[in-house]
């Protein structure tokens, strides 16, 4: 959460609200093309249900906002809590994430009827919050509105998992994704040495891992031009990436093996032509658009075969953090990597997620959030690896150069790739 | 499958088709009360989703009769002999069985449109099927009569506990379950040594797992003339029973610590009161039913407490396989096991499966049904105990005295309880 | 534990000494080929390190007899009781099971000094028993000497398993398993349906599980004249044993897949020929010798593919019952199955186990011995099979034609093998 | 490995000699008190049996050294290269790491029959080495030499959990532990903001992963003068440390329940008092020393509780690389943590391994050492933390202000403890 800077400079009632509006709407627009069966699905035990997500994010208001701030609030259903409550230790007891596929009740109509219930409640409360109360509560409101943002790039990725899981491999929407575009040659960036600032610093909304902007030294350095290609990846394949462990960190190894991974996930062979399950269903590989749904420990295999490495994320956001935020996102409605164009460096947002070397820790002076909210960022800063730069299923205006995601090294259901760095001169 | 002795005694076609309709109406009519949400859940390994128990019935008439006796039968979907059968090798690969509720498709509608399809077909192919291919015809379709009775009880047992799973606890139908009776008094009742006959011999239809009809050799033994009541289990625990190792086989002691169980299964302490989990939601425990939702180990544990044992299945079917068959089976809609009634030999079918002391395995001459549909019994025939009796989610036109169900003995969301038995003199 | 009939026909007190003199001597003399290191070794879960097995047997005399009978007895150690129970849940905690190979300490010379100590004070304990003592304390040694027989033939299986986990393969003892014999042609031998006496009815020892004698019916059968052979074996696995699920139990072919049995344990594969791992080493196989190391589920899968059965534990009985005590046993010192010679019934005692289809229950009117030892048998009634006949490792004075071994159905590293049997007529 | 600057400044073929054979000496000396039993234990998959580190170092000069430099070298065992290589894919197949506890044979005699083998064959090779030779030799020995002292640590580590596992509780040295000295209290020393210097950069021996040296920029920052003590520790468990989520992070706070963490490693709760395992057996904890055998996650835990955070590595190097390089170190004979004493910045070197919030990564620039030996560090740059300082169990000659040590975050078996920083002004 930010304070905003002085009362003058924040946007009124009325903007916040049509912003929550807006994404409230989005959610259940991106849940149109869904069955009522495909709602409960929990594919893998890092998916949640469809159905999961719209009362999660419903819950988040609910608790955070309305239970504190609206005089008279009743909680929708009192078990919902206890169903709905991600991993806040701070509010109390939670259904086991692994089981949230065993829960046919709700009905998907009754998630819905909590969402109305909710949604409701939070008009009333901005119709009423004075000058004062407004101060308290429009931080909180701006972050489950990036919290629900969050929750449509999961929403996305779970869809796909759960369609690519059906041996009958359903359709989400019939959007065509080839095209015959080329994608440029990868050209080499140069970035000098010297100190730059790191994380957020305006008083736009930033998540508290993103600050404090501190001071980091950079040595010389060098960005690719362009994400890596399924083209290049598939000679990283060709050249026995999958069965040489030298180019393998230990741990990467020994998941490659024991999970049988001959090639990014959602890859299937079909005699000599690779086919990819996409959000329109299976369709050819197309070997100009970026490599994508890679772990952080093929993206590392990859580098390491091509002699070179990836960014930090200080590298990155030093390179992008005057760069126009634009590129293949959410609103493109494409829902899948684009093929590269342009000259100079390209696709920083937008495409995929693009995995650097950077473990994800806090930054000097870091402090939680106070309070439940403080669980948000700072108790997973262990094990997991940056993302930077969004990807085709992240929405723009939930977007920064400084954004900071980050998985465990060896997930891939997330629209993930590689750009290459090397050292400069 | 049994080969009728004449054909005179064979039922008429329309009395075949007067069956098989009527069970499988009675499947769509178990459903009625499910939620489409409800249709796709898996709560555990061994539970299947009741969408899939619709499909793998018909798959079962589609599979074995359809494909091989009408011409021209389309299948209705390609896949679906991938999705549906269940443990057939003979008949190819197979959809993981624990990933069953991972399914979202094909949807409730379009299991329902598959049942009706291959309803239709049936009805095409009893229309015109001449002598000869009745002949062939009749022990397949009534074995799949009994296969999908078999998976209507598996419906209820499966809808149990995917609605005790969920900590809403939703209520499957509002039957009151609880009364006021008091059960009689337990007696012993004595049988003498000799050679019995076990197994079945009629011309009605048996699974072959109940042949061939053979003689055995019993020593002087007793029976207890009623189920175990809750109370006598009860008075079981407060004596120490889930704590005193000496009371339990050695695998169920370890499986009973492993998993902590306390109490059977559904059984849900309320301060100083039990409530267990019915089709009718939580109720309180009602002293004098009938034990229900126990394991093979607890059964043992019971009776070794209780200074008896657990009987034979050869004891029990010679005590038993000239009594009438009435009980509280599933025609009597209560779905839930009863308080014992009047004097001798009681309970003996309906209300619970009684655990027998006897491994499931091979009579004397035993020989699997030829082809693919010998997979049905023999080669479970390992680590199982049989039960015998039927229960509250039985059929009475499924069930014999001489039938044979049986389960691993951890097993216990089954209709499962027991009955003492003693050596005579 | 057998109650004598009269004391007159009781061995005196020094013919005992006698046998417990000899057995004791004899366990450390299997141990005498082994370096201190092998003495510790758990090459996995069932296998108990050498050193533990000597110190076991031991526990049983100082707890079972000299704690209760030695007036001023001194326990050796105050932590062997911890250390060296196996499994009676009457006698306390214990070690757990699988961790019996981290323990260093005590040191084999330690439990060479606990086994004199114990030894030692048994000799004063039978000097000064008077003949009241005697009758109580005379069963108890009688078990304990049938219990260190156990363990010899566990000793032995155990260590073959160590040294074949260690990829040194040592070796040890040089006597040569091979020869040039052939086995006879395999005959079918009748017996007629009737009632037959099963169980142990004399005044000699027994255990508990092998009584009361009492009467059974049996179908006319018939049996196999020798055990399978290498050969014969061979035959089933080229004819694609391993590769068709057809024959095996549905259990038994999720096991071996999961474990990825293509062979008997042992068995290893070089270029066109096999090998056999032997506690004379790594040896060529011989064709001749019957079929060794196989799991039930293999010895099933055999018997099924050959068309024909498993015995039942009975019919192995009632055959073998009248015959003389005499075959391939540990007396032989040549510790590994010989090829079958001679007509008629033959290899009933001896070289390998014999799978039954009976799994390990109780006998009728079965009661476990009184107090902690009613742990010895009893608690293991589930999820057994019964293997009869003795093996290569087996001691002939502690085997009878009413001996009941068991094991579960996945093990393999006893000396364990089949003969066929069949409906007879 | 590190090319020397010139030739002259290079110790002499003698002196590297001298080196080696103190160090091969040392590691045979710290296993005088073990019996043979001991050598073969491998308590968790973590540890290996001391007769394995004894090996494995030698075959580490045999592989790398011998079979490339000394002509007509015969390898002492074939098999050898099988069983004691321990993570190097580019030396061929392993046997595997989590089953070196199952082998029995080689002996410990065959082993230190190994080791005088390769201590001969090198000694061979040093004496008859040239001067083209001795540059290529000179860096693979001393990283030979280094490599050992890595081992003789972990020798000693896990000599302490194989007695600690024992339930006899084993005695390695008699060395007394316990003092009457305070510890000083916790003061905190000021560093400014600046551009450092981090890496190693003289002629000296260093791990390819402490190079190269490069600039970073650190924000003002404070170190405490000490390390956190037992009494300190205590406090944080009495605060409810272990039961209170919010101080841990998501990853840690999981383990700790599963695992049951209650303490840290090696404490055993006596009534109202603190027992630990040490390598002189049980001791009453002393209250004063350094918090030894926590895990990153506990570590992080108390911090966060202490309302501070732990230091960065390039925080630690800055502070301590001037410092002089004494401390409680092996050389002391010690092997336990000790009372820190004196003012200013104190126990920087020895007693407790201090763990950063770094993740182990590449430095800029950073390539691996070329070949096999590439794999000695680089691979593991994953899913691991950085900790500095060394213990009372490292060698003074194997350490350096920018030695990187690293464990996985939930590692406990290493001397591991905390000292706390904080953000300075």
């Amino acid at each position: 959460m930010v304070a905003p800077a002085t009362i003058l400079l924040s946007p009124t009632s009325a903007q916040v609200y049509g912003q929550y509006s807006n994404v409230r709407t989005l959610t259940e627009k991106l849940c149109q093309p869904l069955e009522i069966e495909d709602y409960g699905i929990q594919s893998m035990a890092d998916v949640s249900p469809p159905k999961w997500h719209l009362a999660h994010t419903t819950w988040f208001f609910e608790t955070f906002i309305l239970m504190s701030y609206l005089p008279g609030y009743q909680v929708f259903h009192p078990q919902f809590g206890y169903l709905f409550n991600s991993y806040y230790e701070a509010m109390g007891e939670r259904h086991p994430r692994a089981e949230r596929g065993l829960l046919s009740r709700p009905t998907v109509a009754e998630v819905y009827a909590y969402r109305a219930h909710v949604d409701q409640a939070m008009a009333q409360l901005l119709d009423q919050a004075d000058c004062q109360q407004w101060q308290k509560l429009e931080p909180l409101i701006i972050l489950g509105i990036h919290h629900e943002q969050q929750h449509q790039e999961l929403l996305l990725m779970d869809i796909k998992h759960i369609f690519a899981t059906n041996p009958l491999r359903p359709i989400y929407h019939d959007q065509i994704t080839t095209s015959q575009q080329q994608a440029p040659e990868q050209q080499w960036l140069d970035y000098p040495e010297g100190i730059y600032q790191l994380g957020e610093h305006t008083s736009e909304f930033s998540f508290d891992n993103e600050r404090p902007r501190h001071r980091i030294f950079l040595e010389p350095y060098r960005l690719a031009s362009r994400l890596v290609t399924n083209a290049e990846y598939l000679a990283f394949m060709r050249a026995g990436g999958y069965h040489t462990p030298e180019y393998w960190l230990a741990e990467g190894w020994f998941v490659a093996q024991q999970a049988s991974w001959h090639a990014p996930l959602y890859w299937e062979q079909d005699g000599h032509n690779w086919q990819v399950m996409t959000l329109a269903g299976m369709q050819p590989l197309h070997l100009d658009q970026p490599v994508c749904h890679i772990s952080y420990y093929e993206a590392d295999a990859y580098a390491r075969w091509a002699e070179k490495r990836l960014p930090t994320e200080a590298e990155w956001e030093a390179a992008f953090t005057l760069m126009p935020l634009t590129g293949n996102l959410l609103e493109s409605g494409r829902l899948h990597p684009a093929v590269a164009q342009g000259a100079g460096l390209t696709q920083g947002f937008g495409d995929v997620w693009e995995w650097t070397q950077s473990a994800y820790t806090a930054y000097p002076g870091y402090r939680p959030d106070p309070g439940a909210l403080g669980e948000y960022n700072g108790k997973f800063m262990c094990n997991q690896f940056v993302l930077r730069g969004g990807s085709c299923v992240t929405s723009a205006s939930h977007l920064r150069p400084s954004y900071r995601n980050f998985f465990p090294p060896a997930a891939r259901w997330q629209f993930s790739g590689l750009r290459l760095a090397d050292t400069g001169s």
